[in-house]
């Protein structure tokens, strides 16, 4: 194999799609970059994907220890392996070679917690560390990812010139990457995009099965729709995903693909995460859970055939089928459309919070609003709503919700009939939409001055003893129910 | 204090109100019973209770000691003391003075895994340790608890006369208590049971705001209603206590005491967990995470009144009270009746499943039905209702979901009409139902043959290459969406 002139800028251990792709970006940028992977055949095709895509300074290396040895110093080395156990191969077979000052960066979806354990033990040998969140899918890696960097400061600032050049570019708002904060930060925070990311999956194919199943919009006039929904407010990369997968045909049989596609979704852990710290947080954030959950029963498709043909036969369809109002479907594609809107807001609402109260717990101070604009652009969730929420934040760094940002609030309040309609006409039709419709009762509670929780703690006060506050005067009581409404009863 | 003339059959530590009243229990059972705590004035008080309350045989100790050498051998000592470092605390003082062959029963609501690190370190010494929940508040303790316990069935055998006399007794199915199974599967029960319970009180919390809300009924309508309730199919200990709850008069000001309860809800951790291991356990669980959000959104008082102010300004509930229709409050008092049962099917069968799943990945072998009958009296979730359920597992214990057994199958057909209803009313007046919304979600769901997850999976497939299954054919799928697209494009 070619070897460098001079020693390397940076090393990419982990070939796999992602780690080719995320090496190759870098090469193309201007540096020069050491290539390592323990099935060696990645290596090699690595290399010549580097010939053929404009012959890139990417240097191969089979064996651990001149790979690291070709690398300038500090060296810095990105891993792309699976996220737990081999993660902690990695580091073990790279840190044998590596001399203090050094920096290893762990590139994958990885549990923030396990970062903080990797920087502490890798500081105790005079290494640094970093947890770095990386999204965009293999196209965003190649071309330009959203890169959530979060660990050691010194070791960011030391590749913060790479990094600007490798995230996506936005062009009013810049380089998608920021040093994100301490710790696990970087990884945290991927896992929320991601969440995120669960949520606006939901959320669409809530819009998609309303707009199918009640409106009966085929595929050609979903596309249309998906396709002039990019042009507004809802602009994204899932929207125009979207777009293009109704467009596209079966080439194993008639009719379109996505109708061909088996309806169980898979998942890879973060959208889990994402919801046991919610409850770990004490931060609502139902729309996130019910795409979750959506996702678990999708899974359950055996079960749902049967409870499908049972409900049929005990005349459910016939009862939902009396109750079908004739829908224009003018209105229903905008309304659908505002619902949607609507929804994502909560849904982002949720996300954002879960990240304050992490960074409130753990000290990271991070910035809401800056996180909104390197998600603008390389990542899944890249959207023009991310600016909205970056604005909001400009306008007020301490915002308790971003449904109370003047703007929000403004657009939730010209949706949030359609958002109604919307919720209303699925539940008529026997369709739910459990993300729309978590969205909305979200926003119903968070903006009611009283809520019934006044009876569920009169409750757990009756039963449990566990006291209640007052509305009128401070203090906490406790009131013997059950012996008032013995006496009362006699 | 006066000293048994012979050993005591058993011994119990850390008086609390409910470590109190489960010793006059055992007690008056006609089981002696030694008692200990550290703050020594607790037991004093725990001996001059039992000789006020019937001249029970409690006897006190102040030293552990001579509390565990009060016990006769094999000695078995019943703990409630708080979850956490204060149970570990406890086992090592007790321990001490323990022999091979004694037993430790944890009486709280502990995290499953700590019980079974803490069985294992026990056995390491040759003692037995139990994790036994315990349902029913303080009077359950006192007279008549649901008893849930897990580990050493050696153990369990050794006290089973004990409990079978403790616990609550149901005419027609027997003493609340059986052995759950092995490890931590007790206290893991308990932690699904007060899930399970918070699901309840969400759900009558929300019947409980569309009749006051929408139907404007006052709080002796309301109490006649629950009262009327407790006669029928939702008879249960928490419907008994919310008919009790609006009967009573505020001792401090004019109107009703439900009305000056502050409306924030607390929590203790049970709620959260079961949250948790639902998402662990790929379970969906809407209703149960609807309530712990309802929980979250209540503590934030402060914010909710300001959100409320702003959108009060922005004048959404002008647009509210324009989509008011007029209601008839007997129609509704029946539909709201009808939504809270159906919904409550659906947190069962959520709460259900969760457990079996559990059971399945750890080896328990719990037996559902059993769970369902010993709930039936002493806990906090007894109801006429779960004896419908312990039918439906000794009709077919191998039910997928409650919500396919032929009986509730047919009472939610029954029912959905009047559930679509009211959620799509409290939605019209902008006050949502998260549970009851989430419930019927989830039942939607459920029983499709076809959900919209085909979507969400091609976008896996578009932006991640994650492959998906097809419906007319075997095999895992990967399609290049993006260059077919941009082909089309062109």
């Amino acid at each position: 194999m070619a070897q460098p002139t001079n020693l390397t800028r940076i090393g990419l251990a982990g070939l796999a799609v992602m780690g080719q792709n995320l090496a190759l970006n870098i090469a193309e940028k201007g540096f020069p970059i050491s290539v390592y992977n323990r099935t060696t055949s990645k290596v090699d095709e690595t290399v010549e994907r580097a010939q053929k895509e404009g012959k890139l300074p990417v240097y191969g290396y089979h064996d651990p220890k001149s790979f690291v040895q070709s690398i300038q110093k500090p060296r810095v080395i990105i891993m792309l392996v699976k996220a737990g156990a081999p993660v902690d191969q990695t580091i073990k077979t790279l840190s044998a070679y590596l001399e203090k000052g050094d920096c290893i960066i762990d590139g994958g979806n990885e549990w923030y917690e396990n970062t903080e354990r990797r920087e502490k033990a890798m500081s105790e040998l005079g290494l640094l560390y970093l947890g770095m969140g990386v999204s965009g899918g293999e196209e965003g890696a190649r071309h330009g990812p959203s890169l959530m960097p979060g660990g050691s400061f010194e070791a960011y600032k030391y590749i913060e010139d790479i990094l600007l050049k490798v995230a996506a570019q936005v062009s009013d708002s810049g380089p998608c990457v920021t040093y994100i904060g301490q710790g696990g930060s970087g990884n945290f925070v991927k896992m929320i995009h991601n969440g995120i990311e669960y949520g606006d999956m939901q959320l669409i194919a809530e819009a998609y099965d309303v707009l199918k199943s009640v409106g009966k919009l085929s595929n050609e006039e979903l596309q249309s729709v998906f396709s002039e929904w990019n042009k507004g407010e809802l602009m994204s990369f899932l929207i125009e995903i979207t777009a293009d997968i109704f467009g596209i045909k079966d080439d194993k049989a008639e009719g379109y693909l996505v109708d061909k596609v088996l309806d169980k979704t898979g998942m890879k852990g973060t959208g889990k995460w994402t919801v046991q710290q919610a409850a770990e947080l004490s931060i609502a954030a139902p729309t996130i859970e019910a795409s979750l959950d959506a996702r678990f029963l999708s899974g359950l498709k055996e079960e749902r055939v049967e409870a499908a043909k049972l409900f049929k036969s005990r005349g459910l369809d016939s009862i939902l089928n009396d109750q079908h109002q004739i829908v224009d479907k003018k209105k229903l594609v905008d309304d659908v459309r505002k619902a949607l809107y609507a929804a994502k807001i909560c849904s982002y609402a949720q996300g954002m919070n879960l990240i304050r109260a992490k960074s409130k717990e753990k000290g990271w101070e991070l910035k809401l609003g800056e996180l909104a604009r390197i998600w603008k652009g390389g990542c899944i969730i890249r959207a023009i709503f991310l600016d909205r929420i970056k604005k909001a934040y400009d306008r007020s760094p301490n915002l308790a919700n971003l449904l109370v940002d003047p703007e929000f609030a403004k657009e939730i309040v010209d949706r949030q009939s359609a958002w109604r309609r919307v919720v209303c006409l699925a539940i008529n039709n026997g369709i739910s939409t459990p993300g729309m419709a978590a969205s909305l009762a979200y926003f119903d509670t968070y903006r009611r001055e009283s809520v019934p929780a006044n009876l569920v703690q009169a409750q757990r006060d009756y039963f449990g003893a566990h006291t209640y506050e007052r509305i009128d005067m401070e203090g906490s009581f406790h009131t013997e129910w059950f012996k008032i409404a013995k006496q009362s009863r006699v």
